[in-house]
Parts: C-alpha cells; sequence; structure tokens
C-alpha cells in the first residue's frame, strides 16, 4: 500500500506552498524547482519589512505577522499605527469567521455606546483610500490575463492592480489581505475593525474599500477560526469569540525582540523566476502545465533569516 | 458608534453567502438582490442531487454532504460508490489540513502494510479521468474570460471548463471540489484517498487530477479544520486527526431519513440573473460594481426545501 502514501506525497508536490526540492538536484536539464530558485536566491532578493509598517497580533495560539501598506493607504496606516500603539485591540478579539471570505476583528461591542471602547486620539474621520494614482509607482506587471483589472502584478510587495500605467492601481483582495471594514459612505472607515481575507479572493471589493496591508506569517492562525454559527459567520455566544491578546507595531518593540522575518521582493528576476516556476509546473505530478498564473494564486516566500542560506 | 456595528453589516452585505433582502423591497427602479432573485425563483430551477451520486460524511461537528460527478469521472463514482457502500471509510479521518490549499481524507495508514485498510471490493486500478470530450455534454458557458481555460461555465451542475465546443471539457477545482489523489502516474487514483480544496483555487489541478464531485453542504465543517504543523498540513499527532464518523451513499439510506437538499440548476434564467446580480453589485455598499466574476467566486446555492417558498 505504498502507493497510498506516495499519493499523498504528490499531491502534496502540488500545493501552493514550497515544495521540497526536487530529488536529482544534478539534472541540468530539469527545470529548477521553486525550492532551488529561492535556494539559489542572494541577500538583495530579500527585505525586510518596516517594523513601522509591521504588526504582530497575538493570539493564545500564537502571532500573526502583518505589513501594512502606507504607499496605498496612507490615512488608513498612519491611523492603525496610532490604535496599534494606544492599545486598541489589547483584549478585543476576532468576532466574525465567514466560511470561504473573512475573519474580522476590533471591538465586538463597537455598537453599545456603554461598552464601546474608546479610539483615543486616532482619527476618526479619513478619506477612502480605494486607490491610489499609478503614477511614479513602481509596478511589476505579471504577463497573465486577468477577468477584474487591466493589468495585475505587485507594488511595493503587495498583490496590486491597475488600470493603465498613467490611471489608478489599487491592492488586490487575495488571501491574507487586510481591510478596513465600513460603512455605507465611502469615507467611513477608520481602521480600527479590520478583516483579513481567509477564503477565495473577493476581488469585487477591489477599488470598494480600503485596504491596509497583508498579512505575511501566521494566516493559518486566523483561516482556521471555527465559523460563526450566524449567517454572516459572527457568533452567537461571545465565548467562541477568539481572544486578542495584544496587537503591536513592530517598531515600539525593542529590536532584539521582534521577529526575524524577511520577505522575497516581488521585482526581481528571481521573483520572476519563481512565479514563471508556478506558472508552469515542470516536475514529475504535472502532466499539462497551466501556462498561467492567478495573481492570487502566488505566494509571496517568506522566511526566517536564521534559517535561511548566507 | 453605531458606525462600527453598521460597518460590519456593510462589510455583510459583500459576502459571498447570500445578502439578507434589501429594505425597500417595493423600489422597482433599484435592481433586484440576489436574494431577491433566489425569493421569485420557481421550483423548476431547483434539482434534487441524485441519492445515488450523493454522500454524507459524518462527523462528531456535523453532516458534509458530497455530490459525484459520474458525467466527468465514471469510473471513479462507481469505485467511490463501492468504497462507500462497503463501509472504507468509517472510522477513518481528515488526517492533513494544508492552509489555502486542501483537506485530505482516507486511510491514514494506507502506506502501512499492516495497518493498511483493505480496499474490499473496490477496484485496485483505474483509468485517468482529467478531462472528457466536450460533445454531447451541455455546457451553460460564463462571458466572463479567464487566465486558465478558453471556456468557464457550468455543466452538470458543477463548475467546469473547456476548450472548445468540440474538444474536451473537465471539472474546475473551485472551492469544495473534491478530488482523487493520486501518485505520479496519472492512473493511480482509486478514489479512496480523497481532498477537498479549502484554499484558493488551484486551477493549475485542472486536467493534471480526477476531480469526483464537489461538497454542497457543510464545506465550514472542513474549512475551519485545524491546520496540521508538519510543512504539508499533515498531523505530527494522529490525535489530531479529525475522526470520520462514516461516509454513506444516500442511496444506501432509508428515504424519509435522507437530507432535504436541493441545488439550484445553473442552465436557467434565474441562475442567470443570480451570476449577473453577483457579477455586479448594485447595492448601497459597492461604489464600483466589478462588471465581472471568476468561476470560482460564483457559490451555487442549496437550499432545505422545507424552508423554501413554495
Amino acid at each position: 500500500m505504498t502507493r497510498q502514501r506516495l499519493a499523498l506525497a504528490a499531491l502534496v508536490a502540488a500545493a501552493l506552498a514550497l515544495p521540497l526540492a526536487a530529488a536529482e538536484p544534478d539534472d541540468q536539464a530539469r527545470p529548477r524547482t521553486t525550492q532551488e530558485i529561492l535556494d539559489a536566491s542572494q541577500p538583495s532578493d530579500w527585505r525586510t519589512p518596516d517594523p513601522a509598517n509591521t504588526l504582530y497580533m497575538d493570539l493564545e495560539a500564537g502571532r500573526v505577522v502583518i505589513e501594512l501598506a502606507p504607499a496605498f493607504a496612507p490615512e488608513h496606516v498612519a491611523n492603525i499605527r496610532t490604535l496599534a500603539t494606544e492599545g486598541f485591540w489589547n483584549g478585543t478579539s476576532l468576532y466574525r469567521s465567514h466560511d470561504n471570505f473573512v475573519v474580522q476583528f476590533g471591538d465586538a461591542d463597537a455598537d453599545d455606546p456603554e461598552k464601546a471602547r474608546s479610539t483615543g486620539s486616532a482619527k476618526t474621520k479619513l478619506p477612502a483610500e480605494f486607490e491610489r494614482s499609478a503614477r511614479g509607482l513602481p509596478f511589476h506587471a505579471l504577463p497573465d490575463r486577468d477577468g477584474w483589472a487591466a493589468q495585475v502584478g505587485f507594488a511595493e510587495g503587495f498583490p496590486a492592480a491597475r488600470d493603465g500605467a498613467q490611471g489608478q492601481a489599487w491592492m488586490a483582495h487575495c488571501y491574507g489581505a487586510l481591510g478596513a471594514g465600513r460603512n455605507l459612505e465611502a469615507d467611513s472607515s477608520i481602521g480600527a475593525e479590520l478583516y483579513v481575507v481567509t477564503g477565495q479572493s473577493p476581488r469585487q471589493l477591489d477599488r470598494n474599500i480600503t485596504v491596509v496591508g497583508r498579512v505575511i506569517r501566521g494566516m493559518d492562525l486566523l483561516s482556521a477560526t471555527p465559523r460563526g454559527p450566524e449567517p454572516m459567520g459572527f457568533y452567537d455566544d461571545p465565548a467562541q469569540r477568539t481572544p486578542i491578546k495584544a496587537i503591536t507595531l513592530a517598531a515600539e518593540v525593542p529590536e532584539a525582540e521582534r521577529e526575524r522575518i524577511e520577505v522575497l521582493r516581488t521585482d526581481t528576476p528571481t521573483f520572476d523566476a519563481m512565479v514563471e516556476s508556478r506558472r508552469n509546473r515542470r516536475d514529475d505530478f504535472y502532466k499539462r502545465p497551466a501556462g498561467h498564473i492567478d495573481l492570487c494564486n502566488i505566494a509571496i516566500p517568506v522566511r526566517t533569516p536564521d534559517a535561511a542560506k548566507r
């Protein structure tokens, strides 16, 4: 019955996560695997997220690391920094887990004037930041076609889209995207109530809501959150919510205690080679390489520097 | 702080799940919501899955309902019926939960000759059923472009793709797709070890693996399965696996005890109207209707007949 275990291993090789290196590293004719491409990367292929744009969300189960995107949502990011610095989210919760869509977090009692938390010195009104000018924004475009936008690719390390080099650019609602919940009014978000995409990329939200960043580590701690039994994924019993111990700005943590984390740059030949190794998987498992990849099927590699080859 | 709760409600309206009916049903100029379209549906817009093609997977947390697709994978479906009838999966487990990819289930000890379960009278060799002839297969095409295939749409009620009306057709790896794990050889699956897509649609697997059906109810019971700590989502401790009490063919359950479930037909004007209401969301929340929808962003409505308007 070895076949059965092999079947598991073979399916594993098809995973979005990085596969193990193939067994024949000396076969020069064989295209490099994703892992081989990363193993051959240079230190300059990697970047360390700015601690001023990095949040640590501490749950009982572990830490989620978020990178904020001030290039796309400067006002929201500034407000989020204020909220984190003042401890707004400490003791709040993941109060919604909507299957194949989002987890949402913040102050579950925000609508109860007697219980609602103060948002402290954070601004109570911000402009909508659904999109920005594409001018002056380095954009690393994918050759792959997209149904939702004229062009997709990466900007500032985030999955993004634009309607032309002279037009508008915006962050895409891919798995892990962090967005600011809002009311019916476009400018009604302040970054206090946030959601993370945990399902099939809801790209219809693009340009309709302010995306403020992306989870770069710990998605598994959010995505497996038990779904709320209410129709929209809310919990009927507050005890079902997942407590958030704290959300902290990395810049406020002593340097020695910060997470060691590096993200692959998205504007390098190494990144292009990595994407191509996913676009056309030329290993023994795949009989028909797809010849295409969707923006939201590209997992941006992350590593712990200590564990990386130097 | 009512705004905060409204912010939740507004994001809710953007959900893939069916939204509540809008507050102004008498506004004739307003496009119908998805819910209004479904409320106006006729009994003929719905179908009851054939019990001979329906599986019940019973977990401690509840029941998952699966519809098999004999039109696409007749040999695998026949084998799966045999395996279910003989109780192959009773007492097995979900032994892998790979974040943003799949849960996998079956016999976790399949590679240990001393522990492996017998597959009984099921066939031990099947042809690969990655695709089938598009001839003679009614295909309800979407007008929306797709990066992975020349055309996408629905066939036999399943999300599907084809390379032309005279060429090949296949089921698409959307959220909830049920596939047969295999070895490196294309014809190495027998339908005993199965996976369900729980993450961003891994369409690169299309035409590379045999898709055998789709989960039509209970995805939340699979998608929130705690992720395995091993690199591919396997568990390091067997106690972490999720027990499967039984997988039963609905046809073998007395009719009075079968699940009452109806699925919206995918080849009707009602379905087209429902999709259009998702492609261009014209409610107060959306400032910019997308004008597009991806195949895998379309959730096929399911209802319990007792609860439906008749």
